[in-house]
């Protein structure tokens, strides 16, 4: 007998070795395996319940009926659970982030792990955190990195069975911040799943997949040997590497705006002065700057002052995604 | 007996397919073929005599004793004259911009082509425009490129025999506009002799050489046909192929300013709504906003709006190097 309603939370998380471009896209078995920390303090939290007497899924967001487009997306992913559940039921599902959609992270992590831990449980499968993260990835790529604890690295493998995120290791590791510099609150006129379909596009697509895994080892390494020199290389190398590539896809995306470039090299001449400090940036404006945390004081008032900086919001490693009691 | 004394005008180029990274640094034979247009009204005019009665080469550039650097590369220059004409003697040069070092274009093409000029008949020298374009290319890559007239083809070759410049179409074929938008006067930190030598430390130079010629190839026929919406995509594209590979390179280049981007999304933008206008930007941060001459004036009204815009210098399409009267 399944139990009928589960609760979930997760974190949103922030690539080091950034995800861009399917090798499947209706399993989303992505180009390259992909590297990132948890935020913590940043949440979605989803309820879930499967209701025979429901004659569709019903899709509340933020206490508010979602659009169209984003139940829709949930549904496929109910789809995915019922079939593994063998359960034909329609269900309610209720979410909301913690975190407002113009904060410069994407909710879809977050929001699709969660989904995966309270739908599976609530339709009555018992997931390992492995089978979760393989879960959570078919509703968004980067969902199955927030599934597991700490610095999580995504194994792109080629099938269903071996896509999958684990622990590289635990939050505790190595007290790092990501310093959000939010320069934009516009919605991204292009979303990360149309981009994704862009990448073999780009001329430069083959060369930054060739070297993606080297560059992932590198980052693994630094990170378990808390080397931050080598990890402020390896995060800033990627992410100018992505960026090229979809400004160099046809057609050309580009994510960055002026403030974003302005940020991007405040941040590598306050390193070059000795500061610990590196910047990523995912598809959007806004500028993660990650540091240690004996610097993020003195690193958020100065980003706080650069030309075109909204705000700036800070937040530290944040562990897996777990079940909540109801 | 050779003339001692002869003179040279030439003008900057613009590169619609850009020229980073060297086969042979010393003798400057390109990694790939480039494709130019002249700018009109920019110009350097060029004296030069030689006189044995000089101890050493004399440099003077816009009317001051030129830098310790600047000297040492003419004489280097010099060198190559000399030991084509057989002939000992030290040389006094003077050379003149009529365009500020602020003005967004780089002068070392220009000079180097007056120079090529200059020199070679003040020793004595016949040469052809082949073999001026090569010559000049010893002083200065982008320099071949100033030699023939109009639009410009600077086949990469494999030594110092085939790697010249020549016309693909007269000045007058097509009435294209340089609107050069100067964001910064800043002199740029790592000049382009040092970027390429760096260009290899990117793992984006192997794809961009790759489709080098292919993109050429589009960028000529696109300039033969007057066809401005290939040419528009492939220029753009170029461009930010070569900043993609300076980014990633290792000591990473940042030629970007923050109001370089904000022009490059802006012509985007009016591309998109119909306006016949490209951006390509060289090794600074300056951008050159290619147009029909029929739009020109109401782009250059829309550039000096854009935040950061210094000034709009306008230029047309340029002839080729020639001699002076003295």
């Amino acid at each position: 007998m399944p139990k009928q309603s589960a609760a979930a939370m997760a974190h949103p998380n922030i690539a080091f070795i950034k995800y861009w471009g399917n090798r499947d896209r209706e399993l989303r078995i992505p180009a390259n395996s992909s590297l990132s920390m948890n935020l913590e303090g940043l949440e979605t939290k989803t309820l879930v319940r499967f209701d025979s007497e429901l004659a569709q899924d019903e899709f509340i967001l933020n206490e508010e009926p979602a659009s169209h487009e984003a139940a829709g997306r949930v549904t496929a992913f109910l789809d995915v659970v019922r079939g593994m559940a063998n359960l034909p039921e329609r269900a309610s599902v209720a979410s909301k982030n913690n975190f407002p959609s113009g904060a410069g992270v994407a909710s879809s992590a977050s929001a699709f792990a969660a989904l995966a831990l309270a739908a599976s449980r609530a339709a009555g499968l018992v997931l390992d955190t492995n089978a979760l993260s393989r879960l959570a990835r078919r509703g968004s790529g980067s969902a199955s990195r927030s599934v597991p604890d700490g610095f999580v690295e995504w194994h792109a493998g080629e099938n269903d069975a071996d896509s999958y995120a684990e622990s590289v290791a635990p939050a505790d590791h190595w007290a790092l911040r990501d310093c959000i510099v939010v320069v934009s609150e516009a919605h991204k006129a292009i979303g990360s799943s149309e981009g994704h379909d862009l990448a073999d596009s780009s001329p430069f697509q083959e060369a930054r997949i060739a070297g993606a895994q080297e560059r992932l080892e590198n980052c693994r390494r630094a990170i378990v040997e808390r080397d931050f020199a080598t990890l402020a290389d390896v995060v800033e190398l990627d992410s100018l590497m992505m960026h090229s590539v979809m400004m160099s896809s046809m057609p050309a995306l580009f994510y960055w705006e002026p403030a974003t470039l302005g940020v991007l090299k405040a941040v590598r001449a306050w390193r070059a002065d000795g500061l610990e400090a590196c910047a990523t940036v995912d598809a959007g404006p806004n500028v993660h700057v990650i540091c240690p945390e004996a610097q993020a004081s003195e690193i958020v008032e100065q980003l706080t002052r650069l030309p075109g900086v909204l705000r700036v919001l800070e937040s530290s490693v944040g562990g897996g995604a777990k079940w909540l009691e109801l």
